[in-house]
């Protein structure tokens, strides 16, 4: 089954009145969580991901959405991967980047769902900071919701496996 | 390379001062991400314990330091999982469990390092209010404090991969 359909399927795309994280009112809701949660589904994602992992040298995501895809990419490929804290932890060493070294590495961004971007732009920037080459995010789901454009402008393209309207699309066909 | 080897050889054993989340401070520290973040000692780590995950139905591990060894487990097994929140989110469903569902199963909860057994001990009770039927943790390191007898209180069997005791040994081995 295409992963588009898996999602659909196993009750990841929700109806109702949801508040985002961005603080936007959607009539959806993509619950990766109930994807990534069925190994089956999560390795589909790491195997159609992997084709987009270019010259990537290593992994990087924000917790704790994108966690179990980043892992599984880098099983996927042999990869070592970055976890980018959304919050560098009050005691400890108040690193936002944990894992695998970043500096002067070809670093690409995995995110599990995009909306408006910041998440991720947010990560990028912490990324560079450490000086790190980070000109890729690759998504499962792009919510079309501004994240392309918000990422172009820094100079980072936006790839999505699946995107809203397509699933949206593939709902209505199955389930209406 | 054995786990205990590969923990050593790639810098997860530090000796310094540290102060642990315990509270407690301690003249070693396991930095068990600077090992889990390297796909392949996280795939021996998956490898080792699938023997020892039994008659479980779900996997289940603390975030964040659990969760990529939980994701390999899951990946290595095709259980599904479900990963426990240190706190609910302010925001949202308030739920602490998320992913697979726990409710009557029989769930092996995974652990990265115990120490004193808090985390995991708060996780079992966390678990149980969900009706889930857990009685075993497995952990990859278990620096011998406390945590086995802390467990055992509440009947919860705690299984380790390795002990620091081993770790600790084999370092003075290897490079002293």
């Amino acid at each position: 089954m295409a992963l588009t359909q898996e999602l659909v399927a196993c009750g990841a795309l929700r109806f109702g009145t949801f508040t985002l994280t961005s603080g936007k009112t959607s009539s959806y809701y993509v619950d990766i969580k109930a994807a990534s949660s069925r190994p089956r589904i999560l390795k589909a994602m790491a195997q159609e991901l992997r084709p987009k992992v270019g010259d990537a040298e290593v992994l990087a995501g924000v917790e704790l959405g994108a966690v179990p895809i980043l892992v599984a990419l880098a099983l996927e490929t042999g990869l070592p991967y970055a976890i980018i804290r959304k919050q560098a932890k009050a005691h400890g060493t108040g690193k936002r980047v944990e894992g695998a070294d970043v500096k002067g590495k070809r670093v690409l961004l995995v995110e599990d769902v995009t909306t408006t971007g910041k998440s991720v732009l947010d990560a990028v920037q912490v990324l560079r900071a450490e000086g790190a080459d980070v000109d890729r995010v690759e998504t499962v789901v792009d919510r079309g919701e501004g994240a392309s454009e918000a990422l172009g402008q820094h100079r980072v393209r936006l790839g999505a496996l699946v995107s809203a309207p397509e699933l949206l699309s593939l709902s209505r066909g199955t389930t209406r």
